[in-house]
């Protein structure tokens, strides 16, 4: 899923984020709710309305931020307190405030608030976090009013294979309609992650979606896919190309870079994104002359290249070649061994 | 002609470029020359190869820019001499350079170098700048090797009308394929440039095409259509658009204003541009929260404008209806009388 923070994947107007081949996208509660605010959403339709994205939403709950504004906030049993960034007001968001807020967003998918710790902690913080994350997702259950909006658990527990498989076992035990796998990719070794994942997909339902949030490189995406996961959100496709780096199969350009200066050759002669239609020389000049037109299009060539990748990655497990498509996918980055 | 400075139109991809309904755009030779180099240019297939534009293109000279330079410049009979904006290196500029260098851009017009005067000036300085311009506009002429690239003439003469009827003569009588009026549009009143403008297409072919340059705001360039300009070229649709306004028939709007918060109509009904698919709270909102795609949406909203105004403009001549489209335009915008 692209990410769209501020209903907007930054950059891009809504048809070219459909050209990219993305299905679904991602709006950040948080951001949402401070700026401009659930209430104005809501009275301009909706981040569909506002957006004009047909294909569903999904929104995250507000826990994630809570975790980044880590130094500003006191996470009791009833709420998550912290101060906004924006003009510093204080702000309490209750699991139930978290689903009325993304009721009034209008997602197709609400995800349940959850209390996200940074690692490495101490086992009983983090077992304490998780456990809270379990009673606030059936809170999240209780508080919601919609039956247009599927609502997906979160599963916690550190880098503790008991602690997560424990979380993913009660939370699968309740009726939500997808399951996430949170708080990773904060900083923790892809190997940490990996080992992670694969010990909690397991437990999560076969025929309901998993979800692995804020991941991350491509070849995360893959390895992640080998583990169990279905469904990715990452601003790395749109931040890596506002920042002059495109992604390809055989590893990342950096369009900051004076080798490209005379190079007439696309990003990828394969892929078909509007960036690839200009040649690497005239990327690195738009870079060079600091014009929005070079974000823009390394960030339509980077979500055209995730979504290559997954479809590559769909493909290749209805063939049954999941393991050397990944293989294949390796090679070409540079990377030697699974991790 | 949508204004590409550094070979692209601010913030737009080139097929977005396209569906403004424009037909023509513009590159500036003094910033390509800079950067990425002319030569680079060329070898990246010039402007058409580095752009994808497939329509016509013009390059100005970079007479203007010296102009706008003013204080760090020395004009001689020669040559033009100022320093690089980017890193402060000594340029000089010559008629034959400039055509060299919009040759090497692939440009389908070329510009032809001209001196130009900050208003007001002492009419000795003024006709001084005007005599070197008509030299040369010839000394160009001379120096174009490209046979499938047109010149066109720049009338200078500030807004004295017999230095502006004398330098249009002496350059109808040259073999240019257009004409330009250019020095205007450079703090003077409208009424002034509508005078001038209105002195000098009298004295120019009627079967080669008229270009105002750097002009301007929609009721500036319906009066000077009335006047006998057929062509122009503006920042101001992309630069306001980047700043929050928008143009409308009924005047413009601005969007980092709050009345806009929960407006949910678009900014016209009737346009068919990607951004009136949007509600004005959507804009509101990416322009308070300082988001890429609003500077985007009005960009293409207001080269949109321009173009449907022009359009109109047309069709309201073939009909023998211009006064009255004018009038109508003119009353929309709550402008009451004719300059």
């Amino acid at each position: 899923m692209p990410v769209g923070t501020q209903a907007t994947v930054k950059g891009l107007t809504i048809d070219q984020v459909r050209a990219t081949g993305a299905h679904m996208i991602l709006g950040n509660t948080y951001h949402l709710a401070l700026r401009p605010g659930h209430e104005t959403v809501r009275k301009l339709g909706g981040l569909h309305g506002m957006t004009g994205w047909d294909g569903p939403i999904l929104t995250d709950s507000g826990g994630f931020q809570i975790f980044s504004l880590d130094a500003i906030n006191d996470i009791s049993e009833e709420a998550a307190t912290f101060r906004s960034h924006l003009d510093g007001a204080v702000i309490r968001l209750t699991p139930e405030h978290s689903i009325e807020i993304q009721e009034s967003l209008g997602s197709d998918v609400a995800m349940v608030l959850d209390h996200v710790v940074a690692l490495p902690a101490e086992r009983d913080l983090v077992q304490d976090a998780m456990e809270r994350s379990i009673r606030w997702a059936g809170r999240c259950l209780n508080a919601a009013t919609r039956e247009d909006q599927a609502k997906f658990a979160i599963v916690q527990g550190g880098l503790d294979v008991e602690l997560r498989t424990q979380c993913a076992r009660e939370l699968a035990s309740m009726d939500f309609q997808g399951y996430a796998v949170g708080g990773l990719s904060v900083g923790e070794a892809p190997s940490e992650m990996y080992r992670i994942t694969a010990a909690t997909c397991p437990e999560l339902p076969e025929d309901k979606p998993r979800y692995l949030m804020g991941v991350g490189r491509p070849i995360d995406l893959l390895e992640s896919v080998a583990r169990g996961i279905d469904l990715f959100d990452c601003v790395m496709p749109t931040r890596n190309g506002r920042n002059g780096l495109a992604f390809t199969d055989g590893g990342s350009l950096k369009f900051k870079n004076a080798i490209h200066r005379e190079d007439n050759r696309p990003i990828d002669e394969t892929c078909p994104c509007l960036a690839c239609k200009h040649s690497r020389g005239y990327l690195r000049h738009l870079f060079n002359a600091k014009e929005m037109l070079g974000p823009i299009l390394l960030s339509i060539h980077n979500l055209t290249y995730y979504q290559t990748i997954m479809q590559g990655a769909r493909a290749a497990i209805e063939r049954g070649e999941f393991d050397a498509y990944l293989a294949e996918k390796k090679r070409g980055w540079g990377e030697v061994a699974s991790a």
